[in-house]
């Protein structure tokens, strides 16, 4: 065991030191530095689509991979919509990080930690980290340190709320597979509840009403596929209660700002058709059971779901290294974080410093998986030319800059129906389509993107099942 | 809405009265006595084998069919401990209610209810339910009543724990799919925490130590699969702590007692082979890290694991109805409650009352089937005889009554071995096998057994994934 070998050399016990001469159990171990023997190593903070990636990419033969992060799979964001109503099973969206990198579950001194990170002391070189533990019963959480000789941050972002009160309390967050969960059993719970004898009229619609906020990509996506379920599953398992079942789309702003605006029209006239009712609003509050409006008027709901973007988390805002304008961690054109050795981030919570005239990048997948990869190769380059230990690179050849290629935006309307907008950027030119045809590729490019061979048979075969038999209605 | 049109009709207005008059919020609505108008309706308390098997085969066109449970869904529970490790997934083993019997969410008067039944008044052919919800911000539940015509209560039995301090708290049971989950988030995060550096020897051991009491079918399958997730998979995904991993299998009397005395010597060998320990003791208490038994040694564990098997739940002990020795809701060889009328009761809830001098049946899947399968019929006979309104049957010909013919025992051990014991009781003559062949004839006779072509096909799939890719452990 590589760690047991660490902390019985005395150069890595720097961190336990301060703690064993206390007569408190032991609550700091680590990984100490690395040693002329070992191979230097990279430590990843994250496991989203940016991380993943990179781990991916990485070559085991030239660094130990240390992973640290709550949740010990990647998930498939853009499929997430689709398992909470059953159309996809959530493990067939969910990819574990040891399928995506085996080194880290084979190789002797590589790891996942599931664990957050609380600090970074880039001087140092040294992050601190505690174990995520839950439950009523869980037991402390367990600290300890990771000396790295790279570090890449890909933390990702946490949902906007824009201050507004009862976001948290009383909707539903669409990024993580357990909030699909609980979109899910909350949708059948709703259901089940209004068939209720004695629940009034008012109640039952109130139920059975479910309020997306938001219009992008994710927003519009789900209230597809809710109307999907609506249309085929609910009216055929849910008769009794199939008339008071509805969806409200409210946007502050434009549907799918960021597409073509035929595509737009395109979207609006299909989800108005699939019985999506379009609300053009402004969130002023959300309490237990209604939302209300900027101009005062109220909606009830039985299920909310806030996808309205993305900003930068707690722990971003608190690490003591240079910013972006929008207060991400601030990369230059080789995703390296000036003024700091070693350090590199990826993914939604970095952006390009002022210094460098270049814009913040949006927040996709796409953007991650992309710089995920150039990382990778950049790293390897690195490792290769002897630069990979701590303080080693200063000198050394980092190639050419990151240049983010848009390819395309896909966005499913339900109903078999999908745009793809393959403009390079929100001005230029290029194809456009929407559609069945559409729908087809957003699909198949999904069943291409999605890892393993292992989840693209899976995903194949929740499409087929849903298709024959329709969606799983099991509440467990 | 038929319970609208039953609200709007004075004589269902029996249970409102008591309440409207208070300034409270009305808490209680229901279904009234059936209308001569009306088919008459068939209450049925509980989604185990026995209950799901009855409401399959009770003709819709006869009975309106209303069904109690706090799960819409059909746990195969012989399936459910593959699930623990990841061989099958969850879904797979539950099936939706509405699937099994569609006119519960397609005939205008048969309903599934989210619920559980806290009283029953057999006098006035009433029962009384309440909504189960749950979670932080659950609504207060919501009070019901529902007249039947005919009643069936299949509402099963909850594990024994012989008033051992600490099983309720401590232990997981392996009952319903939520316990699967639990199991398997459990073991996961279990793994991961004895990676995390710092942590002692003693510690990892302790985490990575699987203890199953209970050497029952359950207990030995669930060992069973742990040791071929543990060979298979922790060997190669969790290389790190291989080592540290252990089952222990804690029986206070004989594996597998009612099984043939070589199929039985046969599951010691196998379970040994594939490193499972097996210990006979009786456990004395049971703490948060470890258990005592009762010669005073400690059996430190991360996870427990609890199938000593079944006993009758508190609502069937609350139950103003005849007994069976040893606290079973008592019934006649034709299933029917005596001393009230248009109450039958089936699976692991009932035994025969004394007077019958039949012993009670074993609480197994097996013979919940057969009695749903038998009441089905037996409930059809009467309804197309004009029997089936309530106090209707006493003049009814009820037919033979229910016989019991046992069919055979089948219980995997692992390592794609199972055994299969087809004697007819357990002094009886006939064939008991061991081995491949055995484990091939146990998962085919399940996915035969699993009611729909979806589940029949994704259990197949889930086997077969796992034969290629291995088990999943993405801790979702």
């Amino acid at each position: 065991m590589s760690f047991l070998r660490n902390l019985s050399n005395p150069s890595s016990f720097t961190f336990l030191s301060r703690f064993t001469t206390s007569s408190a159990p032991l609550r700091y171990g680590g990984l100490g530095p690395t040693q002329a023997h070992q191979k230097p190593r990279v430590v990843v903070l994250g496991t989203g689509w940016a991380g993943c990636r990179f781990m991916k990419g990485l070559d085991p033969r030239l660094y130990d991979i240390v992973c640290v992060s709550p949740r010990n799979h990647m998930v498939f964001t853009p499929l997430l919509a689709s398992t909470c109503v059953g159309t996809l099973e959530f493990r067939s969206v969910a990819e574990p990080v040891a399928r995506i990198q085996p080194a880290i579950s084979k190789e002797p001194a590589s790891y996942f930690f599931l664990a957050k990170c609380t600090a970074i002391d880039a001087h140092n070189h040294v992050v601190q980290c505690e174990t995520v533990t839950e439950g009523a019963q869980a037991p402390d959480p367990w600290k300890f340190t990771i000396s790295y000789d790279k570090l890449v941050i890909a933390l990702g972002a946490q949902p906007t709320t824009f201050g507004i009160h009862g976001v948290h309390e009383h909707a539903i967050f669409l990024r993580e597979v357990h909030h699909a969960q609980e979109i899910r059993r909350k949708l059948l719970m709703n259901l089940m509840m209004s068939e209720v004898p004695g629940i009034t009229e008012e109640e039952k619609k109130r139920l059975l009403h479910c309020v997306v906020v938001g219009g992008g990509p994710t927003g519009v996506e789900f209230s597809g596929e809710l109307s999907d379920f609506i249309m085929r599953d609910v009216r055929q398992r849910y008769a009794h209660v199939k008339d008071y079942i509805h969806v409200t789309l409210i946007e502050a702003n434009e549907l799918l700002s960021t597409f073509d605006v035929r595509l737009r029209q395109y979207a609006t006239k299909q989800l108005t058709k699939s019985g999506v009712r379009l609300v053009r609003g402004i969130v002023k509050d959300v309490q237990d059971q209604k939302i209300i409006l900027n101009d005062g008027s109220e909606v009830p709901y039985g299920l909310l779901v806030w996808s309205t973007g993305v900003g930068p988390s707690p722990i971003i805002k608190s690490l003591d290294l240079p910013k972006s304008p929008g207060g991400r961690i601030g990369i230059d054109e080789w995703l390296r974080v000036p003024s700091v050795e070693d350090i590199f981030s990826i993914g939604d919570c970095s952006g390009y410093v002022e210094s460098t005239g270049k814009p913040t990048l949006p927040a996709l997948a796409q953007v991650a998986e992309r710089q995920g990869k150039y990382l990778a190769n950049l790293l390897n380059k690195i490792g290769n030319a002897n630069g990979g230990r701590a303080n080693c690179a200063k000198d050394a050849d980092f190639g050419d800059p990151f240049v983010y290629k848009h390819v395309g935006s896909m966005a499913s309307v339900g109903s078999y129906k999908a745009l793809v907008d393959l403009r390079h950027g929100k001005e230029g030119k290029g194809l456009s389509m929407a559609g069945f045809v559409s729908w087809f590729i957003w699909r198949s490019a999904y069943l291409t993107r999605v890892v393993s061979w292992r989840n693209r048979i899976y995903v194949a075969i929740n499409w087929t099942t849903t298709l024959l038999f329709g969606r799983d209605i099991s509440r467990i």
